[in-house]
């Protein structure tokens, strides 16, 4: 027999929470529509040399194959990859860099656009961290050059953004990989991404644990070592002072100086932003491999042991393979730079949802039921809610003919606000009773309007801080 | 080199695609929640024992696997399903009903929900056939008993729903799957299935491809192949000339008889809605073999060699295993039947996109390019960016400053339908420019508003009479 269960790591929400889920994805997409970004979608699945040849996740990747692959065998057509190529995508970055490449000659540059979707990695599951989670991805990539007035784009979008979703307020911390490589070439080291990932675990492992690590893996000796902390230890919004306090620490590089220079800029683009919205943070280096500019990740207030819950940066030429390989005219061309962002909203709303910070007001959209009292009535029960409906009014109606009492009792358990008695007790006509208060009063199905709070399902927010 | 390239049977739109399905995927939301169905969403993989538990369909299931299982070894936890045993689920209806069966005690019922959500199937890709597709699901599932009233409110949600959608106007056959059944067991047949399926073929192979199957693989002898032909030929709006006319084939099963009288019943129930929205046809028999009762489909007018385009009927006890095995409390309860629906989201789009049928009035949100005439001037277009998005005036920032004419063809190669220049020609201070008509006036940033029809995306339709 087979069993029923819940899968570690594939999160599934409850009919109220999911109603919450989808009010803060609309949220997400209107937000991103404002900016400009246009939709897309992408399949789940991508060839594992495509996903293979963009960081190290191999660990990650669920690979498909065809339950009967001998059956499949004999239905293979010529150039499509073997099923058993394929991997579920562990992001919405290296699809859309593929989608870029093979559509180049079909889309206008620079090219926004904002994909919400699932991804799939087969990690431990721990907290906030899924094996399945939906992320909500905005992205430009460019033909050529990518003026750096689109990094500092982003960091407004990440505040605008998260500023419309009903959450703790998000702060974005920037930096720039070029400015942490610069400084660990200043100090001697030829690969700078150990060192890299060294800092960014300052939080985690403290100032002691990374000291080690960059004395172990890295081979700093103590005084680069304690250079590189005080480096990790620099934050602030202001790019001049940020980029003195590093110049102060004695090492140079012309690499550091470029990214300074750019790290200012941004900052100072976005200095119309609120204080505590953003701010610059040298330790952050985000894990992916890919990314080789300004970086950010953000944190929620009050949740600040949950890690990022979004992040971005810049990619200097994700979608290379494709330029050289695809559909796309093949050969050259000029390069795809891009940068972009990434909102955690599995993460954000997993949390919420289990701290009951986050919810809805009810578990259906559902504002009236049309109550049934006798068989014979049906075709007028069926009347009033096709006038609720045409005016927009979510109804349904109960299915059985039974008593007055049994209907209301339906209506309180699935939180339908409102019953609707086509011919009720008082005067013989339309009734609408209100579940809550128990008032009923006569009602025109053509006419009666729901307060507009009762009409749609609403976001209800509790717990530390979120805005409304 | 890792090579882009599309995957055959995973469909891809471009940005105006993408924005007329989200437009559509939209109205199916709008029309299911106006009859109270609640969204839920469930994981992409189930255990495959629940999959193979639910008819005939090994075949087609994409297994999962984590690329290096090895080193997944030492993570696995206790009673947790091993990786190698997840599938992705190849509809929503299996799904739904184990996520009724493992939340059982945390669902009110009768309960009602809808699910679009993409699936996978390994099949052989051809017209009208994808390996990764949208459904487009609305099901309700009872604890108990499941009035029929419910199965007629399926056609009237099919008709609503294809009808709010920018495609020609569908038609919902009826058929019950009783009828069927206690026909072949009144001529004598023990298994009524292998018939059932030959019978649905009528459309593909004809008169005489059908009497060859009921009397090669059947075993039917030549009178009662014809009697089943003529049963598969019956349709009509009218419950009691249908049941008048079957009864006229001198047959007579007592499962034939509840089939016709439930039939008769809805399509009484559904008499109000417009002519051709829906007919009785007796040769539907619907693929999956977990139907038992009523059962439907639906063509569009101009498209019938597409097939179905939507489809659904009613389920006895498909959450079965779960009532037994699960978290829900485990142990016997009353049976979990259901019925519900399916709209091919992807089959039905798929084709009106490539016969050019429907697309969007641009391929971007952004409704206005503001112009960057000066990099000193920078802080000023982003200012009338801000008002016009808190307005909810979709809009973005040209990047780099550059000359008038430049950033308007921009504007034209995006499809982006104003652009607006903070320090105009004609003024000196803001002026807007109609990129079609070229008209450029002045205007204020806080009080600008753009026609409804250019200020959001709207949906196009053409050809093979689609409604507006």
């Amino acid at each position: 027999m087979a069993k029923v269960r819940p899968i570690s790591g594939f999160p599934e929400w409850l009919p109220a929470q999911r109603l919450a889920e989808q009010q803060v994805l609309d949220r997400i997409r209107e937000a991103f529509e404002r900016f400009g970004f246009t939709p897309i979608e992408t399949r789940a699945v991508e060839p594992l040399d495509w996903l293979l040849s963009k960081g190290e996740t191999d660990k990650e990747i669920y690979v498909l194959r065809r339950l009967q692959a001998e059956a499949a065998e004999g239905e293979r057509g010529g150039g499509e990859p073997d099923d058993a190529g394929l991997g579920l995508h562990f992001d919405l970055t290296v699809p859309f860099a593929r989608y870029v490449a093979q559509n180049r000659a079909r889309l206008a540059f620079p090219f926004r656009r904002y994909q919400i979707q699932k991804s799939w990695r087969g990690e431990k599951p721990q907290e906030g961290r899924y094996r399945e989670f939906y992320q909500a991805d905005a992205d430009v990539i460019a033909e050529g050059e990518l003026p750096l007035a689109y990094d500092a784009e982003m960091v407004e979008v990440l505040h605008e953004v998260t500023a419309a979703m009903p959450i703790p307020a998000v702060t974005v911390r920037i930096n720039h990989r070029k400015v942490l490589e610069g400084f660990y070439r200043g100090l001697g080291v030829a690969d700078p991404q150990p060192a890299l990932r060294a800092a960014d675990k300052l939080d985690k492992i403290g100032e002691q644990g990374v000291r080690e690590l960059l004395a172990g893996e890295v081979g700093l000796d103590a005084a680069a070592a304690g250079k590189a902390l005080e480096l990790a230890g620099i934050r602030g919004a202001d790019g001049a002072s940020i980029a003195a306090r590093v110049r102060a620490l004695g090492v140079a590089h012309e690499l550091l100086d470029r990214g300074l220079e750019e790290l200012a800029w941004v900052l100072g683009a976005v200095a119309h932003l609120p204080a505590g919205a953003y701010e610059a943070d040298l330790k952050i280096a985000r894990g992916l491999d890919y990314y080789t500019g300004i970086v950010y990740e953000g944190t929620m207030a009050g949740y600040e042991s949950l890690g990022a819950v979004c992040s971005g940066g810049r990619y200097d030429d994700l979608a290379a393979g494709g330029a050289a390989g695809g559909e796309s005219g093949g050969g050259g061309g000029p390069k795809l730079p891009g940068t972009g962002i990434s909102i955690g909203v599995s993460r954000i709303l997993g949390k919420l949802f289990a701290d009951g910070a986050l919810g809805a007001s009810r578990a259906t959209p559902a504002c009236v039921l049309v109550a049934l009292t006798g068989e014979e009535l049906r075709a007028e029960s069926l009347a009033v809610a096709r006038a609720l409906r045409r005016r927009g009014i979510p109804c349904e109606v109960h299915p059985t003919a039974q008593k007055y009492g049994k209907q209301i009792r339906h209506a309180e358990r699935k939180g339908i606000p409102y019953v609707w008695f086509p011919r009720g007790e008082a005067t013989g006509g339309h009734e609408v009773r209100d579940i809550v208060t128990g008032e009923q009063a006569a009602a025109d199905p053509e006419r009666w309007q729901p307060p507009e709070e009762k009409r749609r399902v609403r976001l209800v927010t509790a717990g530390a801080s979120p805005k409304p």
